[in-house]
């Protein structure tokens, strides 16, 4: 039933949805839109969209289901702008990494008797590094992509089936679909994803201050170091967003390290050391 | 020139090393030692030693070159029984991963006209587990193996031309040497490794206290929690030791980031947050 699906940035993301539809079988049209034409070029180049659309727009009225894969507040505006332009028997969705603002904008813009459907989408999956060229039609394998949506959702049947065809899409990508209450969903990110991620830049951060000057203590540390520091090359232009969008639930896991931490240091020769130890062991072994 | 090498303490590194020996073309006989049976049992098993030896000190004496790669107090105890035992045509080296005790050591019992040579050594890797089941032959391969000799050491010829051959050994296993200060390294070290491992060790904890009931969670995580905690798995019983005798370091080191992370926290929505990217970015961008 999906003849033409857009991708609205054609980041590592985007790019990878691309590959991945056409690796798992689709076969109906996929037209790109990004920011900086390069990006797109290069999604052509590899296949991951069939066309370039220069207006995201027009791109997005032409389609049966169009996906967001730009930064969250790109997504707010464009949630806006196609709230009035879409049909009841379209789709959109996204990849964005907090839900609650995206979440509550659907609930507001869409999924409404006159407006299109919306189902807010985000896959735990990525590279520390974007753009189109890291690309992996594999990306989504073995991930988990989960979904925020609203039980009181108001759709057309159109727009149920593609809402339908899309989570089936999803699956043929060799992902496992969750569902999840937004608030829950950005609070345990915060845990799981964004306390590594700011962990990670904020240790960057002070090596790159303590011993960025000798790049031989890089080779020192190891693999231990390369993978606390990986994420490190992440780019801010994501991840400002993120940020911005789940402050609070951020700031408590932050503090909560923080305050890990500290205990940490003041029993650096005390028994409660082992404790922290074996609680970290659980941790993993749990895993 | 070198007949017998005793290695005393089978575990993860002790194992990697016999295994690495055989495997670089190390033909004399090693022994080996460890305080539990079952460990030196798996290690003969695995041919990373050629014989047990019941007794560390009787190993020792045998040998001409005894690997000490047991926890830094341990390694401090063996080095002050077997001081008066081995003879100036003998070397002891060690694996320990700090260094300052250790040194001191060396030059107070050690590397003295009547006494047996000390090398002190520290080879940069491990696994987050340890145990000679894990020993692996390539262990030391692309890896770093510091030293933190005394150039004021006096040793016989014998002594002198065992330290040069234990060097070449070592290269031979695939490893780059580096010569350092002791007390530089122990402070460098606090950096590039130990404060990797106590993050990991306290993200770890945090998380098994908010998260650990719902292990679903940490498939949502995806691969960078995986690599954010997997040192969580770091057993203690290693670890004490580093903590009791770098403590210093660790807590000047612990106490930067925790600051860091304060300043991260109170900075998600403000410009500094790029600033903390961008550093973060450089420090992995030279690697």
């Amino acid at each position: 039933m999906i003849q033409r699906i857009a991708i609205l940035g054609t980041g590592l993301l985007g790019t990878s949805v691309g590959l991945a539809l056409r690796a798992s079988g689709f076969s109906g049209s996929i037209s790109g839109w990004n920011r900086s034409k390069a990006g797109a070029e290069q999604a052509l180049a590899m296949r991951a969209i069939d066309s370039i659309a220069l207006d995201a727009i027009e791109a997005a009225r032409q389609a049966d289901i169009t996906l967001l894969a730009v930064p969250i507040y790109a997504t707010l505006d464009l949630m806006e702008q196609l709230s009035t332009i879409l049909t009841p028997s379209q789709l959109l969705t996204d990849v964005g990494s907090t839900k609650g603002q995206i979440t509550a904008a659907a609930a507001r813009l869409y999924n409404k008797p006159d407006r299109a459907a919306f189902l807010p989408g985000h896959p735990m999956a990525g590279k520390e590094r974007g753009g189109a060229e890291l690309g992996d039609a594999n990306l989504f394998r073995n991930a988990v992509w989960l979904f925020t949506d609203d039980p009181s959702a108001q759709r057309s049947a159109t727009g149920a089936a593609l809402v339908q065809a899309w989570r089936e899409l999803i699956v043929q990508m060799g992902s496992r679909t969750i569902d999840i209450d937004p608030a829950r969903h950005d609070e345990m990110v915060a845990w799981v994803s964004h306390l590594p991620q700011f962990t990670a830049t904020a240790l960057s951060a002070l090596l790159e201050e303590e011993v960025g000057d000798a790049p031989e203590l890089k080779d020192v540390g190891g693999r231990a170091l390369r993978e606390m520091t990986r994420l490190g090359a992440s780019p801010f232009s994501m991840w400002r967003d993120i940020a911005a969008t789940n402050t609070a639930a951020i700031e408590k896991a932050l503090l909560a390290l923080e305050q890990r931490l500290t205990y940490l240091r003041e029993n650096l020769r005390e028994p409660a050391l082992r404790q922290e130890f074996e609680q970290a062991n659980k941790f993993r072994s749990g895993s």
